[in-house]
């Protein structure tokens, strides 16, 4: 779960989304270590002091941004396992909502996936994008068992090409209303019809 | 083109590749900013000096990791050309070509998909990265124009998605024996004839 923001308790205009949306965005453009919470501060014109109302630090907003990232693939699967569906339809389910998760969450992914492991909290996040890993490996399995998926892929293997394709949209798409529900219709083509007529 | 290694010009074992690798390693180990020409002296138990005997400075040798990656890649998009073959079984190739560059040549393409343009030579990288993407957009083109590749899928976009799933290579594959083939079979039967049975 992500932590509710609390309205209104700093400077009017700059509750905890708006720090963590600034955050965000240096994050991506100059990196994780190279950002300090001054440079927050400033690019919301307000005290660092200001920013320290709504966060304990830097690494809580690191934690927040996967957090959002997290939970919004986590909150795909569980709708999908919801599905009394074939194994192949949930799958191509979860992978069409992940694209739009992407989309939707564009710079807190962007941020997950830059991650390395160098602390606690990257550790825990990369253990579960491991867990949203298996879960589509699981779901590659159970299709191969219905007939539903070719068996002469490994699920594993099938599982990482998948996010793979999903993932990568963070280096080159740029979203835009609309935008994504052609992209999780060209991923889900490229994955699951194969480009070969 | 990639520089040649001068032989022996520094202590014996200690030539430009190998200063190279031990570089490329700790770039992807720890970051390029990371990492100083210290850093690499001692990871080869030679002098900082010594490792200038080879090199004029640390920018050198990421252009140099990123040359020995995008030179695999353009290798393989000219070998490819000469092909008198289906622009399906090209682009085909290409892309199996991709991932044994890949597998061969693994630190070398984890820094180049790393880099962000933050400097000249960067830039540089990233505009012949963009030069490749080229090169598979256009073959898309020409099979969906030969009737080889579906042409309800933006041929841009199937480029990009291609590369996604090759460049995802460098988050979880590990290289060993044998290993890029079936890889490559894995790539090239989930990209053209799709997962659905």
């Amino acid at each position: 779960m992500t932590t509710p923001a609390p309205r209104r308790r700093g400077r009017p205009g700059h509750d905890l989304d708006a720090v963590l949306s600034a955050a965000v965005l240096l994050f991506n453009e100059r990196g994780y270590d190279a950002t300090s919470m001054f440079d927050i501060a400033e690019s919301l014109g307000i005290t660092k002091s200001s920013v320290y109302h709504h966060i304990s630090g830097k690494e809580q907003l690191l934690q927040m941004a996967m957090d959002r990232a997290l939970d919004g693939l986590f909150e795909a699967a569980e709708d999908v396992t919801r599905l009394d569906r074939p194994a192949i339809e949930r799958l191509e389910q979860l992978i069409r909502r992940s694209v739009l998760v992407l989309a939707e969450r564009f710079e807190f992914v962007t941020v997950l996936l830059r991650v390395r492991g160098n602390t606690a909290v990257e550790q825990h996040a990369l253990s579960r994008r491991r867990e949203f890993d298996t879960v589509v490996t699981e779901l590659v399995k159970q299709a191969q068992a219905e007939g539903g998926v070719r068996p002469d892929v490994d699920p594993a293997t099938a599982a990482r090409l998948l996010l793979g394709m999903v993932n990568s949209l963070t280096e080159w798409y740029r979203p835009r209303p609309g935008g994504a529900d052609a992209i999780a219709d060209a991923v889900s083509t490229v994955a699951f019809e194969g480009l070969r007529m």
